[in-house]
């Protein structure tokens, strides 16, 4: 019964066994390994996209950072929704990387509406050379609260920001699991769209360690490897990142995982909407639920054993009927038996 | 016949099964995993310093950078050697994570002089505020060209500084090497002769990339954290990194890799010594060999298979009586029989 | 009738005749000009503060952003209002010296709350290493909408401040309109109420180019030099910057022209109060109105040679009924017939 | 008798009366003023140079870390000679404003060779993306030991520059004294012989504190505002900068100034060539003097009241006979009667 988080679960076995197998002899290291050759060409399939530079790194915050580094200027903004991850999670990574600021968009059911993205992007080019400049947009699918941007609505933000001369960027530490939920192609979801820049993760989906950069203009790929390396996150020892990343792409791993984690989610949603004092804050498309609950549910849940998060109060002390908030994210190792003796639990 | 760097080999074996054994169920991230808290007892005890924080990341320019970050302010200089690796294959990293900049001080065997580095550092404060102030002292051990510095050289380095009011990061991406090459303890080779902060490599010893960094005064912590996190190196499915130092320390399979690695490395050097045209050029002193050899006896070598880099010049093209200098490193997998077929083809 | 900006007027004439008298012979340059040595005392007395570190930048956004690097670190977020010239107007500098990030706070006729501060506060510092770190409070005074916080008003957000751990900086670029406002004490205005540094702004006020970083805990002092040295922003002929500063605090010239500046917004606002059309969208506490009037008399005053700013849309194309919202400052030389004028043609 | 720097002199009175005259009604600030058109036409004029972007800063600091930073990405390396002002003297300001770092060519009389900076340059892109990359070249006009590069010097450098795929910048802090010295134009000391961006120095040569920055490609002129605007170097009263440079370029103000301060370094030069203990370490060619004299020397010309630095030793306390290097200087308001009681002090 742990819902604390979809980084908190164990590798697939498959990718320990690609590790191994990739553990003989001498390889060169730095990305020239065969093995990331392979990678590069099998991301490049999946996304459609012959012509794109495939980078590995093996966190997700390197991701982000690096590429939005890639596409702003120091003195531009980025345009993202106030609880996107590399406004809350980061610790400033991304201004690190790229000494830009960031302008928080508001956003419905966390994702930013075009209309509020044209708002904000056309108030920050008011002062010319006194304000911050125009720099990329960046979009979480999943977002941070669990819902999934359609094709349609990644197109109309991508628009707006393509009209306003700025690049975009998607933050796809749950791309998997958004593709699983909308079914479409992983071109529809991204240059289709208008997306320029991906980060394509894998930690969260399976992965030890392990986020896809795809750059779909191959112009940027240079600065992209300078800022890699300068950021302490090129590896000597890269086969062993193209090892798990070869792993997920083989036989669609990423998509197995990402449909059993959606599957639980869905599981634990259906569940919760039966239970009366359980109040779902947003709808639930991929793999993250938030649900209120009085507090004496999450006394009982917890004593049970139960791992996740509740961000608005002690859940230990205070009014047993008050109710707290509880993120609950699935990963593609939790089992039918674990959510339903979660939902068991809070029934009885 | 691999001799191209220590970081192109394998990892070992009981690296990879350890991590297939931190493979179940779920685990706390960022570092709250149990596999850490054994790992920093470890790193404790084979450091004698039961109060020091201990951290991982992934790569050493990860390390080096944030740990020199934590030691330096914005206006100051970093004094090394002019070979050092923060200064030649960091894409300026250093610099990025602490915005300071870099001294290159005079070396010999690519080890600074304590005068040098104290006429640097005079030299270095003599224009008030405008100049860069004093910052870290940073020690390459193993140094770039294979040479060991002794206990007393450290401390000798270690000294100056802190007389000029600096503290003392050892880059030690090849730190077991030189501990096995000089026997002491890796204490004696860190704070006891001054030494205040520590990059503590595994990766070029048999790990697939961790590195521990090695922190003697707690009060540093809480900045490491936070510029770790900022740098994207603070890694969620933290206990994979965990696993892998775990192994290394476990029945000191740092000192038998290491051991390995610097008997290849003298059994090449003796090989060497005996082939009338091979000049060394620094005394072996651990895992790495700086030889020149002329040009025909490069052909003869690459054709049959050895793969190692030349920097002065074209190995295939020129002059087959120029002589060339070589890299040779050997790693804790380098059998003696590779080292015996490299120094039979020389001869042949 | 120039009402654009406080910045386009003239310096006053005794400003002038100090840097002619300062012009004769040797100085010592970089801030050891005697002139400089008066200048620290003049502020301390006029501070109050007899241990205040006194320092001179060219520019507000200098002394904004140097003073704020001083007390931020690079992982932090400083709180601020969403109109607070360092963030909309200072195109990242304070971003680029500090290298943290910034917090909008929401704000009442442009003051953050001290419950919105609070509520912003504890918001950013539950999420540990993953989130910024708190860092200062900036609080502009006057703010950008002309309004003036109270001396109870800065006391109460100093609280919360230091309640959280961070300290406060008073961005006063026309600070001496604010005093003169309040009929309060520099001190009162500042650290008796909890304010840790000031910009203590001259340009806007009736000099070339100088403001004052008073920095009250004289610790903070060295660092702030250095950053301001690394920054371009220390003089050689340091002499020429404090011959303004003097001049500004001799006689309380600074007083006479914010009492000049502040009575004309008056008049001003009094006369604009008795014109029907006329919406002040602020109450006019300084020398800066936001006045929302028809286009058509936006167009009777452009075309008389009025000179002013419009936000929300083209003065000169559109319906003649629709009210667009001017900004009207006055300055220390705005004599009574300038303003008369204005409002004769208003009325005409 | 004061010799300490350039920077130590007064302004020339046709400054401070320009600065007067300017001081007279509103004015568009942020260089939207009318005086800048007429000093932009001037400089362009000056350099013949008619597409050239011409902006002021008020110190040569900026003026150098904004235009390199204008030139160099943040994971280049910038070459300069190991006593530029850029390294020595600017507190890392030029780190701070490219995040690039500095490789120090070995130089002859204070110039880097064409071969040495050759040498630098080829050593510095040999290890692909684990060094920093190539960035600009930086060259110091006149020299920190007072030497002049010759038109041809300063072409056969910008040549290997731009071989190298760099561009080249002049730090012309002293840029009239030079010019005066090689009797050329603006336009052969600049993009006549391959240099692409100038600090067109004001302040050491009779301007309070002003700097023209020149830039030959117009297309880079809207990144130097952003990044001159985000390091708060943008003036609001952007006037008294215009100001001062217009009196600067009206009937060649600074060629005067530059020819009676050279002028009264060259009779200085001659009068200690005739005395028997002086020793000239390079060849005076502009307005700066390095001497080795006697510790008797220095104590005989301090005591009379002659003003200036000595670096290698404390001039009160020591052996008399022990020689120490002084630095001279002569700024344009050195005269001839100054320069003749030094001499009969030293020769007394």
């Amino acid at each position: 019964m742990y819902f604390a988080s979809d980084n908190a679960g164990p590798a697939h076995p498959k990718v320990l066994e690609a590790l191994v197998a990739a553990n003989t002899g001498y390889a060169m290291g730095y990305g020239a390994d065969p093995i990331m050759d392979e990678v590069r060409a099998m991301v490049r399939d999946l996304f459609d996209a012959p012509q794109a530079a495939v980078y590995l790194t093996a966190t997700g915050t390197a991701a982000n950072a690096i590429l939005l580094a890639t596409l702003a200027n120091p003195w531009d903004t980025i345009f993202c929704a106030p609880m996107a991850h590399i406004q809350e999670d980061e610790c400033n990574a991304p201004e690190f990387y790229s000494n830009a600021k960031l302008t928080l968009v508001p956003a419905t059911n966390a994702k930013m509406t075009p209309d509020a993205l044209r708002a904000a992007m056309l108030a920050e080019q008011t002062r010319g050379v006194h304000g911050p400049q125009r720099g990329p947009v960046s979009i979480t699918q999943v977002t941070e609260k669990g819902t999934v941007h359609t094709v349609a609505e990644i197109r109309a933000l991508a628009e707006v920001a393509h009209e306003c001369g700025s690049k975009v960027h998607l933050d796809g530490a749950r791309f998997c699991n958004a593709l699983v939920a909308l079914g479409c192609s992983a071109a529809e979801m991204t240059w289709k769209s208008g997306v320029d820049v991906v980060s394509f993760g894998g930690t969260k989906n399976g992965l030890m360690g392990v986020e896809a950069c795809v750059i779909f203009d191959p112009k940027l790929a240079w600065e992209f490897e300078l800022r890699r390396k300068r950021g302490g996150h090129l590896f000597s020892k890269h086969r062993y990142l193209s090892a798990q990343m070869k792993a997920y792409m083989t036989d669609d791993l990423w998509h197995d995982m990402a449909t059993a984690a959606n599957a639980a989610c869905q599981r634990l949603a259906d569940g919760l909407r039966g239970y009366n004092s359980a109040e779902l804050l947003f709808e639930p498309e991929a793999n993250m639920i938030f649900v209120r609950l009085p507090r004496r549910d999450h006394q009982r849940l917890m004593a049970a054993g139960a791992v996740y998060y509740t961000w608005d109060g002690d859940p230990a002390v205070g009014d047993p009927d008050e109710p707290l908030t509880a993120r609950l994210v699935t990963d593609w190792s939790m089992t039918q038996d674990g959510v339903d003796q979660f939902l068991q639990i809070l029934r009885s």
